[in-house]
């Protein structure tokens, strides 16, 4: 079975040019089929900002009201990936931008409103507005056209956290839940990596220590590390993406720094 | 050979619902292979003006300043060309939203400063900015995309006006001519049918008698109505791109109204 790397990076890094130029660099070099799921969720406020339209987060996560999808739209579908196409063509990489809605890739449905955690500890029924929870992702159109057909360039897509609902509205999609649905999806297809690159080494122990990586978790250690305090906030949810993705199939899950996207040290997530 | 039909719609018809929501029916239902290309103008000037930035054109092409080209590439690439395969995707059509860069498609260089004559019949050397003109498409590939290898959907490009210059820098493209550049690039791939569809009912004699078309147009007549000052303004460029394609081995070019894309009325062009 063939191999892939699903690589992952926040917005962090790719709304900065030099950490963008060092992923695209790094990226292109990485050797046999890749996929790039990306974020843009500052660009999306800045520009916000600059539309007069605020940003309101609830637990990390954006209120995507109309005028918001149409500037995550924009900005994630358009400015982010089109920039990372374009990029990674400049270094020989036949780079595809698809959202979710290309080709049917990713399908899901408007977020019913729902009881959260708010940053105070209370609990809050929220609407999240144009969120999609994704309800499949086609593994097998996705996997064509990553595989060559003939002798020409395998194909590389870039992927903006947007999905559709098949009715024609567009969803705002959190990005690392598309790195992990594009991650199973190939699992029919491909023995596949799942690579979370960020700003930082890893799971830390310490948040201000780069140096206290926590090399391995696994599900019962992941229950500790919550319990303790450990691991919280907006690494839940990742963590979450990362223990489905390899109860899914995904042969290996790693959160590291997006300076290692071989993956080579940062945290292994185990079943 | 198998038949194309390559639909270009200007920005005043993607940017109304009503005329959207007609274009996008009409479309769905177009049989055999299909590919759409968009324009967005009217969207990137609302946009830029909420921003800030001002549109400056000159003989209706736009000035493509950097901040300008960020805005353009969010509302082609993203806002416009999202919202049309969303809205495909919902009548069941298989699009895929590609700009220039995605695959390596349409590549550019920036246009050099060249002598333009303004409005006034003045000539001036006008900077057009990050604006690219066309080199090559790569046809092949579209083709292959295009034509289903096995008896899934075929996928329907939705082509946004933007192009690449191999250096990772986008570049804004006039859509007319991007439709011209993709229908001549399918040539050796399928017999091509190039449809321009606009508010206007084809080329009209009298430009405020809609029922004023004429029927055909050949490179002869072409330069009597130029002479004769019936043609002028931003319908040369559009006539230019069409005896090219027609030149080039594109089939069948017609210029015509947006609720007529199987193009049995309209101006026919002629060698």
């Amino acid at each position: 079975m063939q191999k892939i790397n699903v690589i992952k990076v926040g917005g962090a890094v790719v709304e900065d040019s030099t950490s963008l130029a060092c992923l695209i660099q790094q990226f292109a070099t990485l050797p046999g089929y890749k996929i790039l799921v990306h974020g843009g969720g500052r660009s999306a406020t800045r520009i916000a900002a600059q539309l007069g339209i605020e940003s309101h987060m609830v637990g990390g996560r954006r209120i995507t009201d109309e005028d918001m999808l149409q500037v995550v739209t924009m900005v994630y579908g358009g400015l982010v990936n089109k920039r990372i196409v374009a990029a990674l063509q400049a270094q020989g990489v036949n780079a595809v931008g698809l959202t979710g809605a290309d080709m049917d890739i990713i399908r899901s449905h408007r977020r019913a409103p729902k009881m959260v955690s708010m940053d105070d500890g209370t609990q809050a029924m929220v609407d999240f507005g144009f969120v999609g929870d994704v309800d499949y992702a086609n593994g097998h159109r996705l996997a064509k056209l990553i595989l060559p057909q003939d002798n020409s360039d395998a194909v590389v897509p870039v992927v903006a956290p947007l999905t559709h609902d098949g009715q024609g509205n567009i969803l705002n999609t959190n990005a690392d839940t598309m790195a992990a649905t594009v991650a199973k999806a190939l699992t029919p297809h491909f023995e596949v990596t799942l690579t979370y690159c960020f700003e930082k080494s890893g799971v830390l122990t310490n948040p201000d220590d780069d140096n206290s990586v926590i090399p391995t978790i696994n599900t019962q250690s992941y229950a500790q590390l919550k319990t303790d305090g450990i691991v919280s906030g907006g690494m839940i949810p990742k963590l979450d993406n990362a223990f489905d993705s390899i109860a899914s199939g995904v042969r290996r899950v790693v959160i590291t720094h997006y300076t290692d996207i071989q993956a080579t040290h940062g945290t292994t997530i185990e079943q």
